[in-house]
């Protein structure tokens, strides 16, 4: 068959195998989707568009009619919590923190993922270095966290200056907002891997996702 | 002068300014040691080459006869621990995972690094992917710890396999050992950065500090 | 005229010139098609859309009325069989690999490919490193095969840990599969030219006809 | 002969052309140099490595003994002031900021050739983003400058930081300090281009000399 | 919410904080918008396509029916001026000078920035270095001004040679004009950063936003 | 206005200014063409897509009905001839060589261009080197020529065959055929650059134009 | 301790681990070398320089003066196989075909890796494309291996007409003999993968080792 | 052996094989100067190290003890020609210009092979377009040539004045002299590449040789 799912995943690693939506057809997704509801209480699936997420939640609809299904538009995420879960992680507080409104889709897919996966998320948006006050205002917010995304495009420096203000481990998320020698995310990955602030670590150009998961990740250890 | 110390490091971040000792001369390298030296109980230096360390060395055994001071040649770091110093940090277990004999002195870097900041580390050296089964015969030791850090050139498979196996946060250190489409590394990091394992985050190529430090600040969270 | 048939490649190379479909109009497609029918038992056509395939498929059906034809959505591979042909090479084992269901139209061209040129194709999908017991589980399956084609992108990892596992040749094809440092490929293509297990040559990103190509002509050796 | 002096630069753009000593021997630099002195009354070149400055300044001491001319080491520059000369230039204030210690080369050569030109400088080094308030508590400092001047390696940020708490023009310098994703300079060039504060402008990674040059212009418009 | 806005900017950096429309939805750029109206005399947005430009000016229209609102097509910007504002801004004289008629979007976009923030603006249009007599044509009227700013896609070489006519600060704009080696840019980018003409500093690829920026901070120091 | 036009191109260089169709809207190539007629005998545009060129040529129609416009699909130009004119260039015998059908539209760009300067042309096409006896085939009616165009996409190999087997200047075009790790025609370009065959020159990616042009310098030389 | 060897890799792989010397330390490849010889009958470590040759040789004459060990300078290999060993794989016939002598020292490793894996190697060297009669006259010898090497620097377009006049497998090693765009063999690397030619494919940029033992699995199959 | 010369070139191509100097060893270098001399009138060896070329000339000097050989230091370039030749070639007028003083050895590079293939060269040197009046005061003497080649590091836009001035074919030659964004010569690669003016093509970036070589070509046809 088209998949060969890894159901041992949850076990091993704490969650159940996430649904990649890009390069598959609705069909697809939805027989996984369908496939892991039978095996776990929650499943996500990243970068959906709203024409798949269309079909798939019609289909979902129609088999688990009791069930709820979330899809986000800005952030392409489709999930399902069995209703009758109960969270089994321990609880971290994270905070999301992105540079500019463009870079808002990222951010919210890494919202998103941490929140399913148990954590209360602070949303701290649009506060990028061209205005470092807005950073500095919302200091005290950011290191009372246990975790720090940070979200940010065209040169990424946000990362850095969180990273030399708080004690808490910063993850790094580069967006492919911006243009020219933005190089759709390039310059803000390399900026964030060369950071001068130490306990930085970054992840792809904008995934959200593997931000989230790598936090919700960190508060369970 | 030359440099303007950040002595509010430690207070804002929990670990004093760390020396980044390439692009500088003997003479500032031990300037600014000295004067960390005068308000911090521990003090780093990184990529030190061995002629400036044996610089460096000379000078600070004559000024402090009664401190001893640490170079590690493979990887080129130089440290001070305060004999008075009391650690104050939370103990965390880290695991330092090595694909090959080459990728050594980053390894040891990122160990030495997170021992300097109170942790306990296990070495788990030469096991990369062409012999996958030298992984899995240390897949418990590796899930027992509280955060994991793989350290590998060439492809850098290692720290998606190792992600896929484990439940703890994978910290992926991609090193410059390989040749031609490796790229100095690159090859390593991109794959890290594409890797189809959740909770995987990266660091810059080569850079073992950088991956020790945040392990660090994990358990401590 | 727009096309100058290389009619002796089967003499020299064992199989007849291959159509590459991109860049084409579906009248040169045609006028190609037809052409090499004329002087071979086999034809294929690869990067053939589905609109071009439905116009050159017509054409076709009017001509030969009374041959088969055979267009495959998926791998957008166009190919036809004289019906009166005996299969000439020697028939060897391929195994086809790919890591995750996204994979699948590559795989599918090199799987078609090779059977095209009378092999008999395992296909095993979906087992990519996240979740490296599906590969595990399969080890006796791949290393019974005489040559072994890895489809994988994002880190295109896979093909490491395969060339670690059997003693047969391994034919890497990386894919477009992934975003942001997967570069559309290049991350997969880079680590599988780096890889760490010996054994293991590579084709072009998405090149699942070379791939299916290249094990043929080993099995033929 | 091996040179074409413009000895009509100075009339036209206002300063007379500099000697680029890279990729010329000492004998070319001293010819050029010596010819120069004979048409202006200022002499500059950069990127004249210790070897050659040796070689230059002894043949140029034996033939001008009455003059004075400066090698900087840190800087690589060679220059001459006529005894005699008296400034022409409108006198700017410029601020030459960088992020770290192993910044000051650059940093230097931009801050020789702005004085070179007539210009009052402001050196305010090692402010980097990792400890933010260093900038801050220097803000008026240069905010009171008509021009910024930053240079920084690694991730580059502190062009955007600056870029965004100054009314005045900031020309950022990309310098090569750093290693892997720094890639010699190209992560803090990129990012620079790509910042999100308005009025920053750009040189090429180590252009020292550009920037000052640049500075001199508008101190001078 | 979505934006956090830095209603501060115009007090530090002598302009409000400028839209970028790429990225944003209609909604989004309407409400930052109108929300900067409350605090400014004046507001720019950028790299609003003309479909969200209908959207944003009806809504503009109908809540503030007595102001003036101005979209330009080939630059895609959309700005309004308080019917009641009085200049502040020492007027400076810009000269906008651009390679070919197909860079004619980003010249506009740098002119309308620079008129916007209160300067005098002089369009010297396609006088590309392939008909060098064009420019020496035009080579006083350039020399007039106080800042030169040179739009060029292709080999960017406009910008060495205007820079080497002139005494003016001379800001190099690549743009994305060109195909194959030019790379979307790139190849005007680095030829402008390698320039052999001093006094020459560069914004990024297509960014006459900021080249105008730039300039009006230029003739305000 | 939007056009500087360069008249005395035709004077200096021999041929009147080209139009470059792309970045350019229709009114404006239509204004150019026009304003060309009116001081020369021929005038070209390229890289006008099937919409343009309806447009333009309507208009040219209405305005000049006693003269014959031309537009070639595949080659996307547009060009005009004074039906009064008298070839005043040395007629050569040009060879345009190209490596596969896909090339084809480069090819005939080239090879229109090389007309209109008034050469013979020789089209000798889909000949690469998988089948290098259909190029040794030819050999002898490529050495007949003046020069040689040799137009090939995915590894431009053909150039460096051609340029060992002839003794004629060899003008090579890589194209953007191919897919993967031909980069949209930088592997090509790349080979093409780095041939072991001497007397090979190269220009831009897909610039079939440019090689044309230089070949019909060369035959005037 | 600094290496875990995978002694089982013979059993699974049919040859076992090779030593990667680069990056190893004298002592390190003398140990792991040492190690080795206890488990297996052929030991080879590659990338050694001449320089820790000597140091290991001196120490392993020592251990075991009664064997036979090979330093070939050319190739940088040194092996060793025990005198009582008798062949265990199926010998194949190999062709190591190369473009000029400077692409030497590749081509040697491949044949050495080959010859040691049992394998008869023919070498056929500097009959690159620039006079292709040289390759023409060595069809027969080429086509009557079981599997081909193509060593080449520069545009590596000996690959290409090598696949496109045999039937048999042929391996495409770049190497990174070239200057400028040559980009240290991606020149090669991205021509060889782009081949218009089936039937071959590509290991990393002077991997000759790595294509030797790929040959020698095909020949095992 | 190591070397399969092609003995026929100068039959097919007008000038025998050049040998390329880099990655050969001394010994290799004379052992084909030798064979060369003995079937033709003129041997050229390029990019040969002082070191190498001592060797060389020693033993050639010594087994020919009347012949004159040429090695020149600036343009690493060896040769000899017959005492007893007479020229074969159309005598040609090549203009060789250059940007700097540092572009001059890969000018003289271009030259000597220019005029050992039996054309008069004019060399004109350091007219960059920083001073663009250096280059108009020499365009009648680039007109009347009958091919320019221009060499220009940095930016490379002297290549595009130039081809906008003349009627002549223009060779460009980008060098590797600059820093930084230059790329060691990718910058100006790219730049002469993408040029606005017609009639420019390019040849590898420091490849004097191979413009020298295809000018001599031009000057046959
Ligand atoms: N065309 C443009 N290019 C680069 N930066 C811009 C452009 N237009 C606006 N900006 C800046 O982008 C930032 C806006 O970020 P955001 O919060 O996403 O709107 C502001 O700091 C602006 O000054
Ligand atoms: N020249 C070479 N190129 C690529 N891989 C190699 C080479 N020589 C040895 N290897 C592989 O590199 C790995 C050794 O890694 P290490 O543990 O660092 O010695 C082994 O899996 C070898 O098969
Ligand atoms: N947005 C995302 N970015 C990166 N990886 C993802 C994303 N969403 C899911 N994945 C991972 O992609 C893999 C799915 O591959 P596939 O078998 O093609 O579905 C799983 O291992 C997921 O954990
Ligand atoms: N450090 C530098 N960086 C960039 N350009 C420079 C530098 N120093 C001198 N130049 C310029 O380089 C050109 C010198 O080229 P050349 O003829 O080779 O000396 C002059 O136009 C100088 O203005
Ligand atoms: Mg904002
Ligand atoms: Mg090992
Ligand atoms: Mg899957
Ligand atoms: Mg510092
Ligand atoms: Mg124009
Ligand atoms: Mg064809
Ligand atoms: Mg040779
Ligand atoms: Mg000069």
């Amino acid at each position: 068959g088209y998949a060969t799912l890894d159901l041992q995943r949850e076990a091993r690693t704490g969650f159940p195998e996430v649904i990649y939506g890009e390069g598959k057809t609705s069909e697809q997704i939805f027989g996984i989707f369908n496939k892991l509801m039978e095996h776990h209480d929650k499943v996500l699936a990243t970068r959906v568009s709203m024409d798949k997420a269309n079909y798939v939640l019609e289909k979902l609809h129609i088999k688990y009619p009791n069930q709820t299904f979330y899809y986000h538009e800005a952030a392409s995420t489709l999930h399902w919590i069995n209703s009758t879960f109960q969270e089994k992680w321990k609880k971290g507080y994270i905070a999301v923190v992105c540079a500019g409104t463009s870079d808002l889709p990222v951010a919210e897919e890494a919202a998103i993922t941490a929140e399913l996966m148990g954590n209360k998320v602070e949303r701290i948006y649009d506060i990028g270095v061209a205005g470092i006050h807005r950073l500095l205002n919302k200091a005290r917010l950011i290191e009372d966290a246990n975790v720090v995304i940070v979200v940010a495009g065209m040169e990424g420096a946000l990362a850095s200056v969180v990273g030399g203000l708080v004690s808490k481990p910063v993850i790094a998320v580069p967006t492919s907002v911006g243009y020219g020698a933005s190089m759709n995310g390039i310059a803000a990955l390399l900026a964030m891997l060369s950071s001068c602030a130490s306990g930085v670590s970054v992840v792809n150009i904008d995934n959200g996702f593997g931000a989230g998961y790598f936090a919700a990740t960190l508060t369970n250890t």
